[in-house]
């Protein structure tokens, strides 16, 4: 809750929205007869909308990136650190959109919205949607927006692979791809922490088959226990242990099972909070989306071949303690992006706050980051 | 199930039982009035009683570390390929005694035991137990079998905390100790992970405050998801990803939430089969112990001074892909020993199998071990 807003923020923001009445196909088969997408924008579209930037969001994020709802908010946008005046994504320069993506549970069109075939919420009806899914109706938000190509599509995590999806399905519509803490494939053990998120969710008796909106009631400790697992991954070893150590909350042991280290009340409240305000469907849906998520599949394991079509420029940033996409991801992009002859810029930023880090302004981060924003900026005449 | 044993196999084996009737105090305070130790022995004990080997398990193992219990057991016991004539542990010289350890579920006393105070299962007021307690109630074990002294005590991951814990507690009763896969202390994340585990358990609606016994239930689901995000820390992603890597079980994406990739129903199946023969009450007690065991804690973090008492000779053993107590954590340990300028010999043994790898007989593993319990042996005129 600022007092006054900073000045590198881009102040008090409204969420937007676009309704969709013609049927899209996804890549499950199954169609969307209409849909909403609810999104942000910062900044000024130039006149020839040459200076548009797209934000993609990752697995808990939403439309809100930067900036405030009101001045009673507790905390800006989630990207706040890199959206705004003077800041990575310069807002005087960019014009910046960031919806939510289809699916999602922050006012775009997902599970818990009602089907008008049935005036019931989708619930487990909701398609299965893919990256290629999103990056498709992103490409018909940009046509409502006049918006023919963006300056750059720019995501972390599950929002880098959008990026690269961009890169691929719609070469002519971008002119740089940057892909943040991110990886061409998740491994079986991402895969393996994904399932016990589900599993969790799933397993709990209040989720009703999905249905759980009909029974008045949510998979509360499902979608905690996938947080909190989900949590981990996101920060590293020595985070936690800078952040938490072995502390405790009391003195002394108390030998039993209420939380009695700091890290244990950490992760409960995080959890806690989060089961609170994200729908378990969502959580299931975005999950898998991840675990699809394999553009070289059809070209028999081959990224470069499925990077052949891409036109635009790349960045590629990764972070030294992620483990959960380690900078060994990035590197196999990178040398497939190199071995498909597309111009790419890669840099391993040393940051000790794991996969989290994206979300974090260090400063090797923000310059790495800035400097080539700036590029972009100069290249589109903003 | 072998058709006949294998000649390097302890053969059939019979598990053993001391009933304990003196109180026990245990490090939360709380006493135990009497108790039952299930153990399993092999080879001979030699008249001066000087060959006898005590294996100490870890989180989910027991008192069945090598053998079979019948000709139609699936498979041997858990340490198997380490203890048996000419393996690591070559019970042609050793006398080995394994104990199930109290606040187990394979037979001896535990939360699933009668609560001879109320005729019910102890359940939740089965105290929560350290290792310290263990080992206590192991030297208690050594009195009743007539061993003064070990040559040494041996264990992997939990099992090389209670070796550690030997060696300050009762540095006159072990000549060696040989801490395998094992840290001085948890870290945070290692904390969290188990923090996760008894969440799933405790939320589950069958746990009913630990006492399902009384409810003819048993938390199936909350166990199943420990078991999952466990197994997952015991694997490397380097592992998981040759033992599975991206393979479905059928040709195509489904776009649903079935196990479709392999490494789900592995994981799906590893759960079920543990939440059916383990008991979450001793899951909950052992992820504690798991937690409490700091032995530098008391010593203003200084282990060196928590190894001060000890007399015995340390071999301590990591694996390099071992990311749930990595080598980092064994090196921790080197380090303070050699501070206390106690004898160890150490090495980093390169296996992909991750924490797992204490139980996978990789040739660099045996030989180190084997040739460090040759000494051990010679030394023991055994």
């Amino acid at each position: 809750m600022p007092e006054t807003l900073p000045k590198d923020s881009v102040g008090i923001v409204t969420p937007q929205a676009q309704t969709f009445a013609a049927p899209v196909t996804l890549d499950c088969g199954q169609a969307l007869d209409q849909y909403q997408l609810v999104y942000e924008t910062y900044g000024e579209l130039n006149s020839d909308a040459s200076n548009a930037v797209l934000v993609c969001h990752a697995l808990s994020g939403h439309h809100h990136a930067a900036g405030y709802h009101s001045m009673d908010e507790r905390k800006p946008g989630w990207w706040d650190s890199c959206i705004g005046p003077g800041k990575p994504i310069d807002t005087k320069r960019f014009f910046v959109v960031c919806p939510n993506n289809i699916g999602g549970c922050h006012g775009s069109t997902g599970p818990a919205s009602i089907d008008p075939a049935t005036g019931k919420p989708y619930g487990p009806d909701f398609p299965v949607v893919t990256v290629g899914d999103w990056v498709r109706t992103q490409s018909l938000l940009a046509d409502r927006l006049g918006i023919d190509q963006w300056a750059a599509v720019v995501g972390g995590s599950l929002g880098g692979m959008q990026a690269m999806q961009w890169s691929m399905d719609y070469p002519e519509r971008l002119r740089h791809a940057v892909i943040i803490a991110s990886t061409p494939r998740l491994t079986a053990q991402n895969i393996a922490f994904n399932e016990v998120a589900r599993r969790a969710i799933t397993s709990d008796q209040e989720f009703h088959e999905g249905r759980y909106y009909e029974h008045n009631t949510l998979p509360r400790r499902g979608l905690m226990l996938a947080r909190m697992v989900g949590h981990i991954t996101y920060l590293s070893d020595a985070s936690m242990g800078e952040k938490f150590g072995r502390e405790l909350r009391d003195q002394a042991y108390k030998f039993g099972y209420d939380a009695e280290f700091q890290v244990e009340s950490y992760l409960r409240y995080q959890g806690e909070r989060f089961s609170e305000s994200f729908d378990a469907n969502t959580y299931l849906l975005m999950t898998r989306a991840l675990d699809y998520f394999d553009p070289a599949h059809e070209y028999g394991g081959d990224l470069a071949k499925a990077l052949a079509p891409a036109k635009c420029q790349f960045l590629v940033l990764s972070f030294s303690t992620d483990w959960r996409f380690a900078p060994a991801r990035s590197e196999e992009m990178v040398n497939a992006m190199i071995a498909a002859r597309k111009p790419v810029s890669y840099a391993e930023i040393d940051a000790p706050w794991g996969h989290d880090a994206f979300l974090i302004p260090t400063p090797r981060y923000t310059e790495a980051f800035t400097a080539y924003m700036d590029r972009v900026a100069r290249e589109s005449g903003a």
